[in-house]
């Protein structure tokens, strides 16, 4: 094994028992074990994605869209399990991201070397 | 200093000694330092990126577009030291994908958890 595949896994093993992760999975299991948030919790994703898909398509997104997005948001956004879930998705968004900038430091000083 | 950021700097010093990185560098510095590679890599990167930018704000790429870009890439490709920084480029792509992968492991088995 190489030592990158080596320190990869380390890695991933040092998300897996992070905090981050641990509290993510927890808040995430609390969702899906409970049938109405669980429903809610989809529905919100799924409307998520129908607007991506619709933005990277150049398909215009109507003001009925935007509101009824708005109120998905809001219904989600006001129920505690589903508001922790989201939460939880943040801290381990931030990780990963913080895990990505180290990762990448290499590349951007190479490219970055260009005057 | 976390676990996380422990492992995440050994990937870093992993991937920075690695021979796909330092054949990069090596290949991407043969470039840099001739001036006409370098006039030519920069065009193709500044054609592909006008490009890019394009098709994210939706703007119609018209087909004399298309014929100069692949003009432009035909003509890079026909430079030894530019095609081979492109292969080093592809070399290092993959082994941040699977770097990616692995460390997004975690999330895609809770993710993917969901019946
Ligand atoms: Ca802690
Ligand atoms: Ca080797």
């Amino acid at each position: 094994m190489s030592n990158i595949q080596a320190s990869a896994t380390a890695l991933e093993q040092a998300i897996r028992e992070s905090d981050e992760f641990k509290d993510l999975k927890g808040a995430y299991d609390a969702v899906m074990t409970d049938e109405i948030a669980k429903k809610m919790f989809d529905d919100f994703r799924n409307t998520q994605m129908e607007l991506q898909q619709k933005q990277m398509q150049g398909i215009e997104i109507t003001q009925e869209e935007v509101d009824q997005a708005r109120k998905v948001v809001e219904t989600v956004q006001q129920h505690e399990q589903i508001s922790k879930l989201m939460e939880q998705e943040q801290r381990v968004n931030e990780l990963i991201n913080n895990i990505s900038r180290t990762i990448t430091k290499p590349l951007e000083e190479l490219y970055g070397s260009e005057a």
